[in-house]
């Protein structure tokens, strides 16, 4: 490799990153809705949707927000010689400003003065803030959708499989009678969680001018109707961002909770995935991955079906926590009226969170939608651990029939029954189990019939159906159909 | 050192840590609030407090509950050798539950079969994810009260600072006139936003039983006139925290949402005393910390006087990135229906974060109450960026005045005059300033009295003072007095 | 809970943490060498070293080490009470050099002048740097001597089951014929790596002085033959530390290395217990872990032994990566010529590193040396994936036999033969594959005898024994017996 | 913004990341050795060279080798059509590969066979670890490079400001002199000791087959006189990278190590940042980084010169942490023989640890080599803290000369001096310490001129000018020139 190939004349979009190593997130929504000609988009935006307020408020000469438009449309703007010119000032701002009043000076034609609508009162960092949080909104409203997507989804696997039966697992080990529906409702349950919070948050504007007094700002409104307040609302609606009650240039709690969101909606897709990476070994097969062509296949291994999206929402998952802790440690050091180098790494971090819950997500709605079960498989696995699975239930049912026995209470005496149990090979523990329990209290006491019910693992599932519906009942928005807006463009 | 002596036999309380190690959270209130006392009080005030909820739905002897409430007393206990005996089964209430058997038997001398209140179709994990919540409502609840009686000290350095000119700060330099007012505004922001934000945790009940199914719970309760969810509801009551709509064994937002709460505690007051480290430097001066008996002293430099408190507050803000990470890593990773070793990493994590929220809390308050602030000094920093600090100001004024000549517009002559102000030595600067302003416009379209008012940093703050009333009319309840209550037991 | 208890008269050792909320590494040893008790330990070990340097260059009086080593026995410390007074300047030192001072005056009856071999020219991170290395050395030896047990018995599970037919595999499905063998060799491999890194590291005393000047140092040893580098040199020596270059106060690889190879450890550990949790899972039943009574068992359920060894090392290894993030961010931040919090983020979590790795290392001895294996179950296993397991193999082998059919090349016709078998019920592949295989090559050029051997997974081993062989040979130190130390010790 | 536009016939170039939200590696260097490009180059350059491995070793036709490197000319291949299929398999390695395959194809006009030279007996795992083993290997020599270029500089600065009096800083306060040689010096020794790590790096090729047995390359090569072990090594010696002593596909040291040492150059890099950033303010002023066109300009603020340089470098050096805990945290979860996710997450984290190490390096070069050094403003700094930043060195001289005087001893009476001397005005405290010193002690015992020498600060420098020269004789290949060689490359 030569490294004197990458002379300044050289570098252009082809030297940028295309996603070669994050597949999770390789998607072109994904590079739509967070690329860096979205982040230039979202930065002119910002400027565009300026010049219009400035211009309603009488602040602009009529006609600059027209010319300003115009001229922050993105195909006028290249990002990779503005990505090596923000080395001079730190951000992309400064300059991407210089080409757009370039372009405003030129497309003014009529000399209206729309220069003065760019960026007036402004600084970087208002514009900074407010175009990641219009870019973090763009994503998390096609995030919202693809969750919500996968809940409905899971939703229906909840209620479908009230009555298929597995076993629970604890520590590893098998622990209780369980159901596929109630874990598909605990699974519905973390991302419907994840995904209310996500709703809740507030994008705000960031309006503050230079060191955050709205110094400008005021010079800029003086004798007009307006005053910097009004112009951060206008520009909020403009944007359909929120207002902010004051500048919060020096707070970051808007950022580390939208990192906290992010990273939740992760954490339920994780724990998703590797319940479904474990359940979809071949040792295990309840569950299987959609099939799909091209996917999951190995060269050379023919009879191999890797389970991708699993893994790749996995990796995603496993790199949430990292990018929230850094967005913390930025409003941890953020000193000064703007700090000395904790602002510059929120920007990645918190772009890379949107593009890994965004591409998580998408993956994940493919999977719960097209998971294939086995129930078969499940009753199988929940037979593995035996009679002794339902021996808390027996216990608790059966002691209070018994009468003590040289000076051994009820428990006690089922604590034998178990014990002399597992002496049995395996094969056997479920008769023995059932004979030593028949030897113990009399029919009179407990009939075959209830005795077979206290053996059945269908009869020990406790509030199963009642707490997946509780979760069910308490998102009912998560768990309704919608309309999929995302689909479509999903690669 | 001799790794002999450390037998089993010798361990004990003296072997444990007693915060030599991390000096901001040293501090009796945080011992009594997070110490191994503290949890293991939490973890028998839940089994104690289940008694009294069995004991009241019929589910357990009359007289049960005062027995198990007499065994619970933490005196009864070694925690030392808990903590041995808790690699067992890999967590601690499987040992104290043993112990808690015995003392209950003990003391249950008219055999009414108290044994039956104890932890009757509970798990471990229902036992410590409540305690731990327990834990934390105590710890949030001081949290608080330190946090309000800082903020109450923010609002009224907010208040008296409003005309204490300084100057604002970004990237490092000096970028417009600001106000002490303001910049104690703003932590007050930080501050209440983050208080605010902690305030409105629901801190939850675990009850679901060894597999989350309730099943144990259920055959307890069959035949009663209770069921599962009545008796959760009941010991929430009970211990004054929420209930849950259902088991969130396997969901951890409420424990990273916990996390991620605290982490703004302390990225807020992280600010702050980075903001104050840099403000009591010498060369600074613009701000001490308060002086006290034996603080900040170094015993070979006398004239040294180290600001402590703000070292100690940051050093714990920036451990609050990396616990908050380790609660999401913990919840990215909760397979099954209880984990393979993820749970266990939330204990530590958590408990932490709840150290160093609550020990930089008292720290903080301590510091905010004695702040010593030099106006002069701000007053004497603001003055060395020299008047062209004030040239955004004065361009945006007076350029409309100007007439073009030669081609150039006002705004480029007013550059010529900031560039040739430039040339000139710093102290000569502001006579150089005004001279040259006063050359470029003439008498009659602007006042030597006007033209002086824009060579004063009070007349260009902008909205600071409106800035700062917003932001305390948006936090009312953190910027009114409070009653302190952690004052008499800090250390 | 009522936090009135928590007054500073009753703060004392019941008031710590004897390891509730960290089971992993709740042992005596872990406690001997790393608990407050052994902080304060080594602090008066480097004073008290110290004292021996100064007496034995001549520039303390004659007997003064005496006294002072006296004065510096633990004992006469209330680590709890030094805890308290450490928020007065932010660290340890000064208050324990204060009792010190006071001992060594009491002490020193004889009135030789003891007190001028205390401290002398040291600062306090002098003494806090170079007793942490202190603790870090003693910890390290002993997770040394953990280690290499370990690893013994892993060379040995390597070697005894070279044969041990088992699967390989990949993003959790099942790719190639394997062998427990290697995969013993594997984890060999990577713990004697870590292991082999830990034993390289340097760990050096600190000596600087107030600014890193040595100074004070100059003046004291001025006139004399010693200088400040031979007394660096002899404390080194004293306590059995490396001798440094410079001071480092400002420059932290020593920790941040000390950290990466202890966060090495446990990425060690992790990646076993991860493989181990699986494998002993009921599903897969290919490892078990040693039984010992009161380790693994539920109250509740008494047919389930959970894998608490493997949980637990699990839960360290998940927290070893954010400490050693702390210790860079520590080393990233270390601000002028003594830092304003970083250094203070040091203690606790290089501290914690010790405590996690020491207590996995000794879980894991425990785990590996009582490994149960089950070769039935690993055959098992490997046979669930069916014939086309071999298919790679197979390929390569009679490809190159077959002649072109219809266009179609040999390695094409055997896809198809793939294809076909896949059509095949599972419990009919083997039988379809060999059959089909048969058909499609003359017996001529590839004999029945050859075939079966293709089709015998233990003949596509590659080179698992040699792997495995090399992998011993390049850490003979960590494959050969060892004495085991810290066996004795474990609680 | 319209996510319709984002059809997956529009994904391209165009919309990937070109460095707009990471100034910091904003560079053609970086994006030349580490953009997507170079990935790709990478994966094919390690395929191209196993051709020509095989080919050497008669395992593929006479002529492969050259089909397979012509068409695995980087300019053929679409790498974001290849990010976008990557999501089938999980990794880019297999979507390209099928290109690869394609290209040969049709570059094999003579029909030669070329095809069996391509990826024969490798597993996709090999290639990527290798590959990705690669691009470290170029980028950590041009760090290297940019690395001493850097250290010269620093060396130079060490030695010419030997005398160069500064104060030294501890907590933020003013310690005792020092000189800003010996800071340089400290700074070297960061550095320094960084990059010999950096250096002492192996970086292996990894190849293991599908298992990580060889057991196809074993196929492969049986019958021949090679052998897999033979091709590895020879693959190493083809690439320039090191050997392997057995394949370290579930062993992650290499990474973590690669990980540990850059993030430790960004730290020792952070360090001298963070230094940067305060001695630069306007307040302190005792430097001043390099100016250049263009850099660090305020468009609103004329006089505000912003070190960018040191911003970008600091926000580098505050995302190290978590990168290489990432890599951690991928080890620590490597499960199975090739895990389900953890490989995934090193990918991009390693990337972005070498682009922000190179985009750092590159910064602090150019900062360092342009260092405006202002010893005025460090002496009159020094000044402020008055004569009793000198109290520790007159002590130590003058306590022994002093007689005990009712009851007092030296020590204790110049104790009192100082004592008196903080009393007086901070103007006055120099001329009333002298005066009070004077009192204390009579000319015959310390005579004018010694008093003189006791009270300047260059005469209590200790050792720095000798700490700073055995410093720099540790790392003589660090502080000697160098070549610079990607000096032209820098945009």
């Amino acid at each position: 490799m030569d490294a004197d190939s990458g002379t300044a004349g050289t570098f252009g979009p082809a030297d940028g990153d295309v996603g070669l190593l994050s597949p999770v997130s390789s998607s072109p929504l994904v590079a739509v809705l967070t690329g860096d000609r979205a982040v230039l988009g979202a930065i002119l935006a910002v400027e565009s949707g300026w010049a219009a307020v400035l211009e309603k408020a009488g602040l602009a000469p009529a006609g600059s927000a027209a010319v300003v438009a115009s001229a922050a449309e993105a195909g006028r703007y290249d990002a990779a010689d503005i990505s090596l010119r923000s080395q001079g000032g730190g951000n992309p701002v400064i300059p991407l400003l210089a080409d757009l009043r370039r372009h405003v000076q030129a497309l003014d034609s009529a000399n209206i003065g729309a220069a003065q609508a760019v960026h007036a009162s402004l600084t970087s960092q208002d514009v900074l803030d407010t175009a990641l949080m219009l870019l973090a909104r763009n994503t998390v409203e096609a995030l919202l959708a693809d969750l919500k997507s996968t809940s409905t989804a899971l939703a229906a696997l909840a209620e479908d499989h009230t009555e298929t039966l597995c076993v629970g697992r604890s520590l590893t080990q098998h622990s209780l009678p369980y159901t596929f529906g109630l874990r598909a409702g605990q699974w519905f349950h973390g991302l419907a969680a994840a995904g209310r919070q996500l709703e809740g948050l507030k994008l705000p504007v960031q309006f503050g001018g230079a060191a955050g007094t709205l110094a400008a700002g005021t010079v800029l409104t003086s004798g007009t109707a307006a005053d910097p307040f009004t112009l951060a609302a206008a520009l909020a609606k403009q944007l359909g961002l929120a207002a902010a009650p004051a500048p919060w240039h020096t707070n970051r709690l808007t950022v580390t909770s939208l990192g906290h969101a992010l990273a939740s909606v992760l954490d339920a897709s994780g724990k998703m995935a590797a319940d479904i990476l474990f359940l979809s070994r071949p040792e295990v097969a309840e569950l299987a991955e959609p099939r799909a062509a091209g996917r999951g296949v190995s060269s050379a291994m023919p009879q191999k079906q890797n389970p991708v999206l699993s893994v790749l929402i996995r990796s995603a998952a496993l790199q949430g926590p990292h990018l929230a802790a850094q967005l913390h440690l930025a409003a941890a050091n953020f000193n000064d009226e703007r700090p000395d180098g904790a602002w510059h790494t929120e920007w990645p971090a918190l772009r890379e969170l949107l593009r890994l819950a965004l591409g998580a997500a998408g993956n994940l709605r493919e999977l719960v939608k097209g998971l294939q079960v086995f129930p078969d498989a499940m009753r199988r696995n929940l037979d593995l651990a035996g009679p002794l699975l339902l021996s808390e239930g027996v216990t608790a049912a059966v002691a209070p029939l018994l009468d003590d026995q040289d000076g051994r209470t009820g428990k006690q005496q089922l604590q034998d029954v178990v014990h002399r149990t597992l002496q049995a090979p395996a094969a056997e523990q479920a008769g023995t189990y059932r004979r030593l329990l028949r030897e113990a209290i009399p029919v009179g006491k407990l009939t075959d019939l209830r005795l077979d019910e206290l053996l059945d693992p269908a009869g020990y599932l406790g509030q199963a159906a009642e707490i997946s519906r509780r979760i069910l009942a308490a998102f009912p928005d998560f768990a309704s159909p919608d309309t999929d807006a995302n689909g479509a463009n999903r690669g």
